[in-house]
């Protein structure tokens, strides 16, 4: 996927004020590997350490099971007490058993859980510190509580009833679920999408444990070639020999905005001396809120994208990030970096608002729009990471195409939200020229084509999203 | 008041399986100035630094102006913006002045805001970590800020309109009042104390920057005497040739079953070969709730237990911490521990359920009861403290005295809880012997009976509040 057929649009040179800042961190010394070293004679030195950025505690988790114990494992989890897991916790498994969450082995046992809510960040035995600001858990019932007893270890099996992986060492201990949602989310308003979905009706337990999974997790979903593991990410960019790796979260259709911050972004990279960088559009895969654009639509629309020559192929890896949404905010963007770290990328892009949503009760947005940036560049265990935050882009009416916003001109500007883009897709109206390649409009209006109108006629209306 | 006549009660030998367990930090080297050195001759070493462990950020932070420069700051003040300050406010900016929390030089910017609500610690420009566990800001609403406008700085001052202080080089940003609670209590339910006194009706802004104090803060309450900076505890402690200190926080009356702890810990230390401990028994003298026994009851209280010779006032320095309280329990225990390697200790004892309530609206405690001495085993910027966490203790029935609660013959012991406590000495009933000395106890009493009781005859039940 990686090489989509596409054409090469240059970046454009027409905003001479600079809306990426590159902000300065206070790591005394970013390791910066042979791929990754910058065009710059003086500091031009072989290292042992050839290839990426280091992910988090050193060594990238792999958790699934050689092949070879595969038969025994299926043998070990018939004696053990099962636990049936939901298609969010699946998705958890998946995360954690391709070390995205690395050095996470499992699910968080109370300690791990604990320095999630309260630091975001794991101390590790040598006394460093990783980034880790949403509780990966798995929560139990009473009965299944009961039904684990004294066993040191449990059987997760799907919604198949096919077994998934092995959880060994278990600890259980209490899911304190107010505090859990207020800590991560800064609020307890009834109505926020991952909280509804899978904390609110979940057990009041929770069991931590080092994962044994037993086969990589595959969907079948016709997007599994899209799934690249951080290892496969990592062998990818330096089959490409990446000079440095920017990566982009995404879970809304790509406009010519987001391309252009994209393309704008390795130009910069290119003019600050780094050869080749290369670009992780990293659209998330996991669970989303019901007014989001799915996967396999949003997926079309980015190859769509690609085809349309709006982003170089040469210069782009797609794949899909694992990950569940939560929806937290500043709280969230750091696990969406820190987790880009472990699939090898050194810098980060951040917009405004990342990873928000509108307040569920409360007309307005749940977080402030400039916190996640802040709260990225200054979150322990990123200090490795290069964040880039960026200005929003909007449809210039002079150029006819989406550029950075002037804020010297701004009634030349037309800001087109997630809300409006949607709007006019369902109601199959267009955009301005420019503001998306017409490819990808498509692809979007089919999409809202495709839903069954509910009883009374009407599609129900999407919410604003950030990008 | 560090030299309450008192004789030392030795502390008892009855109790072989140790209540203390002494957790490891991960720090990788504690520095152990000359007169906290142990009695270990194989690392007897002068060192250049001699004197007691080093305040957070290398300095003991002191915003009071040199008086030469208070009639010139007095005339400054007059040409500046005015902000009236709160009794809690106040209490704020004499904990910034004398440096409890170091290295603070003033109410806290949005960027120390932000990560003391995400990550309880601050990062330096050196790029050590402090912890900062609670917001210390100051609200103003939109008139104020309005009245500010564009000056850099404004003058604070008091209910009885003296100047305070100037806050210098002024940074006003939104106060995100549902997030601040939720990230700061794990809860957002209705009742929380300080929530309703000091952020529910103040403004919805913040106003930073960098204070100077124009004199230092008394209250004229008969109780200044015990208020002593961590710059005079240090001295104190000094003066006394403390081979370590050992500070327990307190809010309530103490009970033999708190002396007999710190009687223990002392021991304890001394087993461990640390020469002359001294004990910091520092209650809290700022903000608490309504049904908590007032601050001055409570010394009152304190001078009889230590009169009826409970503690060794040779080995004991009482003092007031003057922070208010936010009953933030496993957040707020963290702040108590900060503020007290400021003040020289370098051990903390932790009880169960620090800094805890009863959850405001359901019938249960609103934090686990171990997850404060969890929490605070972990907490960044910590690590260079020794946390001293404890068992519970209750009164055995078969000593006629306060022990450590032996789980392997529990129908022994009485639990006897602060409501428990406070109903008897209400009703003007005694406790078994031994619970409290005898002075104490009275002054309890005296304090129940100097309550006016309210127009149906009752006095206000006090609820549970932790150790």
């Amino acid at each position: 996927m990686a090489s989509m057929a596409a054409a090469f649009i240059k970046p454009s040179n027409a905003f001479p004020h600079s809306p990426i800042t590159f902000i300065k961190t206070t790591s005394p010394s970013i390791k910066l590997p042979i791929s990754l070293r910058i065009k710059n004679n003086a500091h031009r030195r072989i290292r042992v350490s050839c290839g990426l950025i280091d992910p988090d505690g050193g060594k990238l988790v792999d958790l699934i099971v050689d092949e070879s114990m595969r038969a025994f494992k299926n043998r070990e989890a018939l004696s053990l007490p099962r636990i049936k897991l939901s298609r969010i916790d699946l998705q958890w498994v998946h995360v954690l058993s391709e070390g995205w969450a690395s050095p996470l082995s499992g699910f968080m046992r109370e300690s791990e859980f604990l320095q999630t809510l309260h630091f975001n960040s794991l101390r590790l035995h040598d006394g460093s510190v990783v980034n880790m600001s949403v509780p990966i858990v798995l929560a139990i019932d009473d009965a299944v509580k009961t039904r684990i007893g004294a066993s040191s270890k449990v059987a997760l099996f799907g919604s198949d009833d096919r077994l998934v992986a092995i959880l060994n060492d278990i600890e259980i201990y209490k899911q304190p679920k107010e505090e859990r949602i207020a800590r991560t989310w800064g609020t307890t308003a009834p109505g926020l999408p991952y909280v509804d979905e899978a904390i609110k009706n979940a057990g009041n337990w929770l069991i931590g444990g080092d994962l044994e999974v037993i086969e990589p997790i595959k969907y079948h979903d016709g997007l599994d070639s899209f799934r690249l593991s951080p290892a496969q990410l990592r062998n990818e960019f330096i089959s490409r020999n990446a000079g440095a790796v920017f990566a982009f979260q995404l879970r809304n259709p790509v406009h010519n905005g987001h391309a252009l911050l994209m393309n704008d972004t390795r130009r910069r990279l290119l003019d600050m001396g780094y050869t080749n960088p290369i670009l992780l559009l990293n659209p998330l895969g996991g669970y989303t809120k019901a007014d989001d654009v799915p996967l396999h639509w949003r997926i079309k629309q980015h190859q769509k994208v690609l085809e349309d020559g709006v982003l170089d192929p040469e210069t782009t890896v797609v794949s899909i990030f694992p990950s569940p949404m939560h929806y937290a905010g500043p709280t969230e963007v750091q696990w969406h970096a820190k987790a880009r770290i472990n699939a090898g990328a050194n810098f980060y892009i951040v917009g405004r608002d990342p990873a928000g949503m509108g307040h569920p009760t409360e007309k307005r947005d749940l977080y402030d729009p400039d916190h996640g940036k802040k709260v990225l560049s200054m979150a322990p265990g990123l200090e490795r990471l290069n964040i880039l935050p960026f200005k929003v882009a909007a449809y210039d009416k002079t150029q006819g195409k989406m550029a950075f916003f002037d804020p010297s001109r701004p009634q030349d500007f037309l800001f087109i939200s997630g809300t409006k883009m949607r709007t006019l897709a369902r109601n199959k109206e267009n955009p301005p020229d420019g503001f998306m390649c017409p490819g990808g409009w498509s692809v979007l209006v089919e999409y809202y084509e495709s839903l069954v109108p509910a009883n009374n006629g009407s599609i129900p209306k999407p919410e604003a999203v950030a990008a």
